[in-house]
C-alpha cells in the first residue's frame, strides 16, 4: 500500500513470469538486451513520481472530473513512459466501461472500481490485452475451426473462471504487472464464452509472453531515438489461466461485450492522438533543423512542405483540444473525451502521417539513409574527411549534421520508424475503424436538417 | 442614431449611388433582378434585429471581450445575411488593426473607434474593400506602368485626401452603405501614396460599382439555393474620391501598411472557416439524404465516403474551436482568434473542399446534372412519368428526389456552386497565403527544441 | 444509302419525335434555345465529313483492325461533335458485345452487324441508352415495387417485343436518330424480362424525351465555352415501345445481360479518358495563360501547381497510350483497348480532376467569378475603367484578361463546369466501378507470385 | 578482353581499394557482413551472363537502337543485380551526354565511346558518382567557404587532371570497378574547375569509400527480403585523384556541365520507374496475400484499397510504356526514353509510394511489426502455440502467415523499407526536380493554343 521506487519496481518483476524472446526463455529480464531500455525508462518513471507514505499515489491514477483535469492528464501523459501511459489509459477505459454497464451490471462495475484502487494503492503497471488471434476474419468466434483463436472461458468454477487464448500486440507486457483482458469485438448470442473481461497478473500460471523488439543491438550512436525509446512488444499466450471472481469483469453478458473495446478504443485513440500531435511537432522540428543545416530553409518548395507539416500538427492538436472541450460526463462525474473529435483527430493524424514522413524525407535528402556511421567520424584518417564533407557552413559542423540524419533515419526510416508507421495507423484500430466510429458519433440528424433547409425541403 | 427597419434600409440605398450591371446603369436597385434577393435578405436581417430607441444597436457591432463572447459571435454569424457578416468582420478587423498600430498611430486608432461608433449608431452596413487591380504581379506598386492599379492618394488637401484606383471582389458593395478601404499588401519606402486606408460611403462622388451576379434568372424552382442566397459581387471604381481626414486611417505610414490586410485576413478566414464548417455539415447532410433517397446509404464505399466528409467537417470545426479557445487579448481587452489555428483550419477546409464536393457527386450520381426541370413535373402527361421514374421507394417520391438533385446541382455544380468553389479557396487569400501565415504563427522554436531533444542534440 | 449533309440531317429530325423541355412540348427543335448549338455542331460535323456517292461512309463507322487504327480513331474522335462520338462508341460497344456473345448467340451478333451496317449506310447518329431509373438501389429489378424502374419486356409478340421503362442521362438523345438500349446491370434467374437490348428510333411511338440543358440563355460573350459546346441531356421515357425482332439484340438471355454494359463501359471510359487527356492539357493551358496574364508564371508555388497539372495530363495520356498499345483482338480481328489500362486511366483522371480544377482556381484568383461582364466593357464611361484595371502589362489588355476569366469560369465554375465535374466522374460509372473493373482485369496471380518470391515463400 | 565469371569478379576486387565501414578499415570485402550479399548477387549475375570467347559481352552493354530494343533492356533490367543496372544506366547516360555535346565537344564524345568499349570489353561494373557534398545549398560552388564541397579540378597536368571532393549516395561503389564522375549541377562562368566529368577506377590512389549498409546482422529468417537484396551504400572521398586525359569527359566547359546530370537523371528515373512499377505489383501481391491469409480479401474497404494499389501500379507501368513508345532518337541512332513521360511516371510513382505502403500496413494489421520471430516458432513449448494462434484457416498455417508478416515488415517497415522509402523519393532527384523536368519537356505551346481556342481567343 505504497508507491514503489525504481528499484522496488525492478525487484517486483522477479516474480516467476515466463518470457520468451528469439526462441529462448528469458531467465533474467534485467540483463537481456530486449528489455534494458524499457526497464530503465519505467524505473526512472517510478523514481520521478515516487512519494513516500501509505496514502501516496501516482498522478496516472487520477480520474478526470472536469475537462480541465482531462487536459491536465493529457499534458502529463506526454512526459510518461509508455507503460505508465497504458496503465492510465487502460484503467480509465475500464472505468469508462464501468460507467456504461452500470446499473445493469453493477457488481462488475464495483469490481472494476476495486481493481482500480488495488492498482493505485500498490502502484502497479497494467497493459490492456485486447486483440485476439482472430483466426479467419470472415468467421465469427463460434464458427472458427479452432475455438481458441478468440480468448474464451473454458471452465467456470465456483471460485472463478479459466480462460484460454492469445492476445496480440501487447506492448510492454513483459515489463508490466497486470494484463487487463477484454473482448476484441461484439459477441452474439451463442458466443457467451467469448464475452470475457478480467484482470490477470503477468506472473499467473499459464501466462507466457513471447517478446519482440525493435531495440537496436549495436552502434547505439547511430540510433539516438530507438536506443532510448524502445518498448518490448508481447504476444501473450493464456494457456488455461485461472481468474478469481473478484477479478472477472465480464463472463458471458454479450450485451456488454463491445463496451470494453469501445471504451478502450476511445482512450487509446485519445492517447494516440496526443502522441501524434507531439510527433507532428517533432517532424516539423526535424524538417526545419535539417533544412537549416542544408541551407534550404528559404527555398520556396521546402517552406511550403514545412508549412503543410505545420498545418498537420496544428489540426491534430486543434481536434484534440476540441475533444477535451467537448468532453462528456458520466453519472459518476468522470469526464471522457468526445468520441467524435477524438476519432476525427486520430483518423486524420494517422492517415496523413506517412505523407508527413514523406515530406521530411523529401526535405532532408538521400543522406538520411546514406550518412556514414557515427563510428566513422572517429576513424583517424577518414573521420576528418567526413566532418569536412558533411559540414555545410559556419554553425553546422559535419558531426552535428550526421547525427541529425541518423536521428531522422532512426525515427522515420529504420526499424523504429517502421514500427511507428504501422503502430500510428493501427493503434485503436485501422483507418476503417476510426471512420466508422466518427460517423457513428456524428450528429447526422442535424446535418440532414441543415441540408433539407438548404434544399427548401425542410417542410417535408 | 437608431436601428433601421428593413424598409428604412431600402430607402437608405436611394442615395445617388452609381451602379452598373451588364453594360447598363442601374436606375432602381429594388427592381433589378441582380439585387432582389440580396435586398430581401438584408432587409429581413434589419427587421429581425430591429429594436427601437436611440441606444439600441445590433449584436453584429459587439466587440468580443472573452473567448466565450468570441464564440457567441461566431455562432450568431452563421444566421446573419452576408452583408451583416462582412460588416462585423470588417469593423472587427479595423479594431484589430487599431489595437496593433497603437500607440504609434494613436490618432488613426481613435478615428477607427469613432468610425466604429458611427456605423453602430446609424446601423450601417460596411464592406471591406481590399483587393486592388494589381496590374503585373511581378512588379511593385511603384513600378507599374499604370500607377493606379494599386489604389493610391493622388492629392493631399488641407481637409482630406483624394484616392484613385479599383477594388475587386467586393461582395455586396452595391447593397451596403460603406466601403472600408485598405492596402492590399505591404508597402515599401517610396510607396507611401499607396499606403492608404479609409472609409468611403458607397454614394460618394467618384464611386462606381460594376456588379456581377450568379443569381438565377428564371426557373427559380430549379435553383432552390442560389435563388435564396445570392449576393451581388462588385468591381468598385474609385475615380478621384475625396475622403475627409476623420475617415482616413492610414495615409503614408508604410510601416503599418500590412497591418490592415493581416487583421482583415484573420477575421475573413475566421468567418470563412465558420462557413466552411457549416458547409461541411451541409455537404454531409446532402450526401446522406441522397444516399437514403437512392437506397445506397448502407453500401460500404458510400458509407466510407460519408465518413470522410464527417471527419472533414469535424476537423474544420475542431480547429475553429481551438482558434477561439486560444484567442488572444489586445491591450484594450478585445479578443482576437488564434492566427495559427484559424489559418490551419481555413487551409484544410479550403484545400479539401473540392474533394468533399467530389464525394457528394460520386455518391449522388449523374442525375445531379440531368434531372428533369421542376417545371417538367407539372406537364400533364410527362409529369407522372417523371414522378414514376424518379421515385425509388415508399417515402421517397419522384418530386422530392428531383428537388434534392436540383439542390445539389445548384449548391455544388452550377453557377452558385462554381462561385463557391472559387470563393472558398480565395477568401482571405489562396492556399499559399494560408500556409504562409500558419507557418509564421507556429511556435517553430518549440518544435525545433523537441526535435533536438529527440535527436540527442539538445545539449548542442 | 448515302451520307447526309447538315441540311439533310436537320430535315431528318423533323420525324414526329416527341421532346419536352421545361414543362412544354417542343414543337420545333431548330428554333428552341436548348438545341440551337447542338444542331449547329452536329450539322457542321455532317458537312465536314460529307462525301457524295452511295458507298461513302463516315470515318466514325470504322472498326479498328489494329492498335494503330484504334489510335487513329481516338485522335479523330477529339475533333468530332459529341453525337458523332457517342455514335462511334455505342456501335463499337455493340460490336464488342457481339464478339463476346458469339458463338452462343450468333443470331444476335448477326443482327448487331446488320444494324451497324444500317447506321453506317444511312449515316445515322446513335446514342447509347443504358442507365435505368433503378428505383431502390438495394433491391434487384425483380423485387422493386414498380417493376418498370428497370426497362423491361412487357409483351412478346410474334413480330417483336414491347418494352417499357426509362433511360437516364442520355446526352444528345433529342438530336440523334437512334437509341441503342442495353441492360444497366447483370440480371439473375427470374429477371429474364429485364435482360433486354435493342435499337429504337427516336421517333418510335411511345418514346418521349424530357430534355435538360446547361446552354447559356443570354450574354453569350460571357459564356465562350458553353455557348459553343453545349449538348442536350435527355431523360428518355419508353412507354410500351414496339421493337421488331431484327432490332432486338437480347431478350431474356440473362447470361449475356452484363456483357453489353461491360462492353459499353470499356468504350465509354476510353472516350472519356481521351477527353480527360485533352481537358487536362486545356487546364494546363488555361493555368499558364492566366498566370502569364497575371504576371505570376515565374512564382515558385504557381510553377509547382502547373507542373502537377502537367504530370496529371501526361499520366492520363500515358495510360491511354498503354491502353491502345495493349489492345486485344477479338476473333473477328477487331481491336478493343486494354480494360486494365483504360480503367486505371479513367479512375485517375476522374478522381484527380477536381484537384486540377482547384489548382486552376488557386492560380487564377477571385476574378474568375467576379470579373465584370463583357457587356460592361462596352459601357461608354465604365468600359474604359474596366479595361484600365483588368489590364496588367503590355501585351495583356483588360479585355483579353476579362475574356480569359470568363472562359475559366464558364469551363470550370459555372453551369457547364459543374456539368463537367459530375460527368467526368460518372461517365462509364463512378469511381467505385472503375476500381472494380481495374482490379478484375489486373494479373493478380502474377503479382502474388512476385510477392511470394520476395517473401521467400515461392516454394509454397 | 572477355567476360568474367563470378569467381573472376571476386578476384578482381582484390585490387588494393580502400574501404572503411563502421569506423574500421575493411581488409577483406568477401568476409565482411556488409558485403557478403552484394558480392553473392553480383557474382551470380556474372555467372548467369557469362559466355566464353574474346568477343562476348553482356547484354547490359547494349545500346538501344529502337523503342523495341529500349523496352527489351528495361525488361531485362528487372532481373539484374543493382550493380549491373547502374552499369547499364550510367553508361547509357554517358552516351546520351556524348550525343548531346557533339559536335561541339567531339573529342569528349569519342573518349566516352572508347570508355564504353573498354567497360564492355573487360566486363566491368560502373557506378555513377554524381551527388556532391554541396555544403551550404544557398551558395554556388564558387562561393562556398570550403571549395571542395563540390568536386573540382585542383591541378591540370600535361597528362591529365587531379580532382578533389566527395561523392555521396554511391550505391554499390565498394563492389564495383569504376566510378563515373559527373558534375551535380549546372556551373556558371568562373566555376570552370567544378565542371568536371571523368572515369576513375575504384582502386585509384586517393579514393576511399566509407560504406554503410542496411543489411541485417542476425536472424536472417526474420529478414527474408533485406538478407537477400541488400546493397552497400558508399560515401566516396576523392583525395587528389589523378585522372589521365583519356578518361576525362569534361574539364571546364561549363556550357555542358548540366548535360551529364540531365542525361543521368533521365536514365536513373527510367530505371527507378521500372523498379517502382515492379514494386507496385509486389505491394499489390503482398496486400492480396496477407488479406487472403487474414480472410479479409472480400471485405469491401480492403478490396477498395487493393484496387487503388492496382491502379497505382498500372499507371506507373502505363507511363513507362508511353516513355518507351515516345522514345527519341539521337543522331547516332541511339534511342532515349521520353523525358516527359519518364518524369511524370517517376514523380507519380515516388509521390504516391508512401500511401501505397500505408495501404499495405492498413490491410495487414499490427502483426506486421509484432509477429514473433521465426526462431520462436522453433521453441519446443512455445512454437506450437505461435503456430496455433498465427494460423487462420485451412491452407494458412501459422508459420506461413508469420513469414509473410516478416516479409512485409522487412520490405516496408524496417531498415530496408526505410531505405526504400527514402531512395524511391530521392533517386534521380526529389519530387521538386521531377516536377521541374516534366514541366520543361511538356509541349506548353500546344496546351496554350488549346486553351486559347476554347476561350475563343485563338484569333488574338
Amino acid at each position: 500500500m505504497a508507491m514503489m521506487t525504481g528499484e522496488e519496481y525492478l525487484a517486483s518483476l522477479d516474480d516467476g513470469r515466463r518470457v520468451v524472446a528469439e526462441g529462448e526463455d528469458v531467465k533474467d529480464l534485467a540483463s537481456h538486451p530486449q528489455f534494458a531500455t524499457a526497464l530503465k525508462l519505467v524505473g526512472e518513471g517510478y523514481d520521478r513520481h515516487h512519494r513516500p507514505g501509505p496514502d501516496a499515489s501516482g498522478p496516472y491514477f487520477k480520474i478526470p472530473r472536469s475537462p480541465a483535469e482531462l487536459k491536465d492528464i493529457l499534458e502529463l501523459l506526454l512526459g510518461w513512459d509508455m507503460v505508465t501511459v497504458t496503465t492510465s489509459q487502460g484503467l480509465l477505459a475500464l472505468l469508462t466501461a464501468a460507467a456504461r454497464i452500470r446499473p445493469a451490471s453493477a457488481e462488475y462495475a464495483r469490481r472494476i472500481e476495486d481493481y482500480f484502487a488495488h492498482c493505485r494503492d500498490n502502484d502497479l503497471r497494467c497493459v490492456q490485452a485486447i486483440t485476439d488471434a482472430k483466426g479467419d476474419r470472415r468467421v465469427p468466434p463460434s464458427g472458427q475451426d479452432d475455438p481458441d483463436v478468440y480468448t474464451r472461458i473454458v471452465e467456470r468454477r465456483p471460485d472463478g473462471i479459466v480462460v484460454r487464448g492469445a492476445k496480440l500486440h501487447i506492448s510492454s507486457a513483459a515489463v508490466s504487472h497486470e494484463l487487463v483482458v477484454m473482448p476484441t469485438k461484439n459477441m452474439k448470442p451463442g458466443e457467451e464464452d467469448w464475452a470475457v473481461a478480467c484482470a490477470i497478473p503477468v506472473n499467473a500460471p499459464g501466462v507466457t509472453i513471447v517478446n519482440t523488439s525493435y531495440a537496436p543491438r549495436e552502434r547505439e550512436a547511430d540510433f539516438p531515438v530507438s536506443s532510448r525509446h524502445n518498448m518490448p512488444e508481447g504476444f501473450v499466450i493464456l494457456d488455461d489461466v485461472f481468474v478469481p471472481h473478484e477479478r472477472v469483469f465480464l463472463a458471458g453478458e454479450i450485451e456488454h461485450s463491445a463496451t470494453f473495446a469501445h471504451s478502450l478504443g476511445l482512450w487509446e485513440r485519445l492517447g494516440g492522438t496526443a502522441h501524434l500531435a507531439e510527433y507532428g511537432d517533432t517532424l516539423v522540428g526535424l524538417a526545419q533543423l535539417i533544412a537549416e543545416a542544408n541551407g534550404t530553409e528559404r527555398v520556396s518548395h521546402i517552406r511550403e512542405k514545412i508549412a503543410e507539416m505545420v498545418i498537420y500538427a496544428t489540426l491534430v492538436r486543434g481536434a484534440l483540444e476540441a475533444a477535451i472541450a467537448n468532453a462528456e460526463a458520466s453519472p459518476e462525474g468522470w469526464y471522457f473525451p468526445s468520441e467524435l473529435y477524438t476519432n476525427a483527430a486520430k483518423h486524420y493524424g494517422a492517415a496523413e502521417f506517412s505523407t508527413m514522413v514523406r515530406h521530411l524525407h523529401d526535405i532532408g535528402g538521400g543522406a538520411i539513409v546514406t550518412a556514414p556511421s557515427i563510428s566513422d567520424l572517429e576513424h583517424a584518417e577518414v573521420g576528418p574527411f567526413i566532418r569536412k564533407y558533411m559540414r555545410t557552413k559556419d554553425g553546422v559542423d559535419g558531426e552535428y549534421r550526421t547525427r541529425l540524419f541518423h536521428a531522422i533515419r532512426d525515427f522515420t526510416a529504420d526499424a523504429y520508424g517502421g514500427w511507428q508507421l504501422v503502430t500510428m495507423l493501427q493503434s485503436g484500430g485501422g483507418l476503417y475503424a476510426q471512420r466508422l466510429v466518427a460517423r457513428k458519433h456524428y450528429p447526422m440528424d442535424d446535418a440532414k436538417a441543415l441540408a433539407r433547409k438548404l434544399a427548401g425541403l425542410a417542410g417535408d
